[in-house]
């Protein structure tokens, strides 16, 4: 069976050519086929969404939630056979994904809320003074408006969460913009799946079908025109360092440069204190190594670097881990490309000068499966190799071994951007340790206080987002309400008569939102 | 007598070459030699940047006050040398720069007020929820902290405030991030003296003096080599297109790419709708003239472009544009370059095809002088010539005619993102033209009604920054308290401590300030 292009809830012609999506616990070829689409349908996507624009910009909070909890609904009327389809894309576990469709329809239920509630528009009002002097004050008011149609990128590792109808989507489609979403190769069935959703919940609402598109493609030629498309506004990506810049690079050099909210690598490194090493030296091993082995190391936020200090409790610590590190399973990796990565990458890094290898299974060269492996070196050794700074995505880990505190400052401030880093120390530590903590918070989008970098809450504090090359852009948040506003921008209305204000910003305040009214937070 | 580079607080050595100012008026030197810096004065000046971050990015609200409300009476302290001197380095009268160092320390005090009482960090506190299912909530907290160091350069067209210790500077100030100033050339004087001022301001607060440091450079290897310097986190920048658009590309080559926020060319559309044409035929010319001609047509807000529909009354409108552009008197330009450019810029304009005159005055070539220019063409014609949608600055205006509305929309939706569009109409008119406005609402950081673009008022609720290419990113603002968020990023606080917090994210809540808890605005 041929699966189309969906643009504005239609089928289209498309390429002809088609590809399929692989099962990487079987390594055979899921059913269904994709067609890949055509510039021809980026153009239509696009203009479909530019159409759509013009009135979704102006739809009301309310409407605007009823539409994104049909879509939840909608996925979790689907039922098991997206489940299913998810587990066949992409080796996880049934159980995953049960979570992660949870995930997925709570956040978007959780920007049904931000956006009928409201205040999220950040109103401002300056009322005028016309008998300032020397010179009067103008009536000014201000809120945040959608920018206009979006790409989203399917991310490989959260077929649902961060995909299709993932916190991208949510989030931009909540800001008000129409969104384009390029399917990511490993799982189209899940994206068609789910794109049926959105369609169906579009249509259930009765707003224009143009608001939602997906597009197909194996290759990097319709994610790319898709980018440069002088309509498209804003770009969600959450991926490779590489791809993320990629994409980047070519929002900068269009015309007209356009933001990318790319979310992509991080260390997530975990420095552990001294006090707490020797008093959790039984139990931290065993959290570390799940943590590492969570969801097969595929999670943005793997702990990849863990940094300790040397003393008399480091061999015992280390002969835990090793324990710990022997006693996981080995489990499938999303696609082919990813676990020769993995493969390649651990193999580089474990034959580095100076690294010795902790524990490493062997893998199968039949199959996808990751084997859990931790390493050390001495920080001497990792400062000099620029190569160990890298991710390796999958379930990997590397202790480096400081020789004292000011080594493990310098480690913390040599450090690129990192989505987090995480501290383990009792109070003790801690308070010996407050430099280090400003220096880390310097470096990272989340701080963790003894617990795993693993494990990002959905809610208003969460920040998801660090510095690059953690992500593309700091000052955003990709998980959480903070997320729309990446999809937004300010714009003032100067003397505006009050018939013709947005309802935010009319002066009776009809939708009795939290506004800054002449410098005071206030919602009457 | 040679001016020097002052790094933290001290004169340097820089590369024995200076550069003089000249006073555009007269067209002679003005007193005084400016050292150009060298490559190592970038480094001096962005170490001692890094370094005073340390401790500045942990300052209170209350000390960052502090310095920001010194800095304001410091430079008030100055008293008329700075006057003298600005008037000489720009050729701008006397009462502009009492107006705009009030604007200038206006904006020191905002931001002081602002980052006092604190509630801009936009701190947010999920708290623990240890008994929730099927997972517990872990306690995150989050807040808005400083980026790093950032470059700010002094803009031509706003010596005092938007230079060195203009809106850029005090935004960064009050955020928490170290500033380092590439004076404008055609100003080193006045930057000289304004950097004496916040260097005092500096010691009297018995802050470290890395936290402002001032570079002189006629060209543009310093300013080049301080966006790409490793530990620079974030530009500020008012000026041309062609500027702003080379540092945009500087900063997206680097290792890690940084933001600029560079506010450059715009053409202010200013639509005038029928009704409104005809009631006020005798009046609205005048205002339009006088808001071309203002600052000598060098304002970012300047309205190059008239909007109007074919109409009986046109002829008489454009015969008193005629008329009120004739009784406009030409004022001295900022500096050669400028003159130069805007002389040719305008005749090009006048040379099109199908481009009519209106009014222009000659220029004397002996001066810089600025002849207020007004000129008309249809859309049809404005249409086929991109060049005509490029900003002509200084005190030229184009009128477009459109056919009927139609053309009029046509022309809205064609725009490139503005900084401004003006509206001007009766309520009739308005509401006529609710789609135009929205249109217009989608292009532009300001809509303004029945006013006039120039004048940008400093308050809550202003937005100046519109889509590329008004501004490099129109999610920011660079004037009003909102600038502020430009230097400052979100850091989650997962499971932090109560004692290791950030003041502003403590339970008890020490500061006062306004905080979104677990979904609630709350003060307590």
């Amino acid at each position: 069976m041929k699966t189309s292009n969906i643009i504005a809830g239609k089928e289209v012609k498309g390429s002809g050519k088609t590809f399929q999506s692989q099962n990487p616990s079987t390594l055979s070829a899921n059913e269904g086929e994709f067609e890949i689409a055509t510039i021809d349908n980026v153009n239509q996507a696009v203009n479909a969404a530019a159409t759509a624009f013009k009135s979704y910009k102006i739809t009301t909070g309310k409407k605007k939630a009823e539409l994104l909890r049909t879509i939840a609904s909608e996925i979790e009327a689907i039922g098991d056979p997206l489940i299913e389809r998810a587990v066949k894309e992409s080796g996880l576990p049934r159980g995953r994904f049960m979570g992660e469709r949870g995930r997925t329809c709570g956040q978007l239920r959780m920007f049904a809320y931000l956006v009928e509630e409201g205040s999220w528009v950040e109103a401002r009002i300056d009322a005028a003074l016309p008998d300032r002097k020397p010179m009067p004050r103008v009536d000014i008011r201000n809120m945040l408006q959608p920018l206009g149609p979006v790409v989203i990128f399917g991310a490989s590792n959260f077929p649902l969460a961060f995909s299709t109808a993932g916190g991208d989507t949510a989030s931009a489609l909540a800001a008000g913009c129409p969104v384009i979403v390029k399917a990511h190769p490993s799982h189209p069935g899940t994206n068609a799946l789910v794109s049926e959703a959105v369609a169906k919940a579009l249509e259930k609402c009765e707003l224009p079908a143009g608001i939602f598109s997906t597009l197909y493609d194996n290759g990097y030629s319709i994610g790319t025109a898709l980018v440069q498309h002088p309509n498209i506004a804003a770009v969600g990506f959450t991926g490779s360092e590489a791809g993320g810049k990629a994409l980047m690079d070519i929002a900068a050099k269009r015309e007209f440069p356009i933001p990318v909210y790319a979310e992509m690598g991080s260390t997530n490194p975990v420095f552990i204190l001294p006090e707490k090493l020797e008093s959790e030296l039984d139990t931290l091993p065993k959290v570390i190594a799940d943590s590492v082995n969570m969801g097969v190391g595929q999670f943005c936020t793997n702990p990849g670097l863990l940094i300790v200090i040397e003393g008399k409790n480091l061999s015992a610590f280390t002969k835990n881990l090793e324990q710990a590190f022997e006693e996981l399973i080995s489990f499938t990796m999303l696609n082919k490309g990813i676990h020769k990565n993995y493969i390649n990458k651990r193999e580089k890094a474990l034959k580095s000068e100076g690294v010795t290898t902790i524990n490493a299974k062997n893998q199968s060269s039949e199959t996808l499966q990751a084997p859990p492996t931790i390493a050390k070196v001495s920080y001497a050794q990792f400062k000099k190799n620029p190569n160990l700074h890298e991710e390796v995505f999958g379930p990997f880990t590397m202790m480096v071994v400081c020789k004292d505190k000011s080594e493990m400052q310098s480690l913390a401030e040599n450090q690129k951007g990192q989505l987090t880093s995480t501290i383990l120390g009792t109070d003790n530590d801690l308070k010996d340790n407050v430099e280090l903590i400003h220096i880390i918070s310097d470096k990272v989008g989340r701080i963790v206080f003894n617990g795993v970098p693993t494990g990002v809450e959905v809610g208003h504090a969460m920040h998801h987002g660090g510095p690059f090359p953690a992500s593309s852009n700091g000052r955003y948040t990709s998980v959480g309400t903070g997320a729309i506003k990446r999809f937004a921008r300010p714009v003032a209305w100067q003397n505006c008569p009050e018939t013709l204000l947005p309802p935010a910003l009319k002066m009776d305040n009809p939708l009795g939102i939290w506004r800054l009214v002449n410098g005071e937070t206030v919602k009457s």
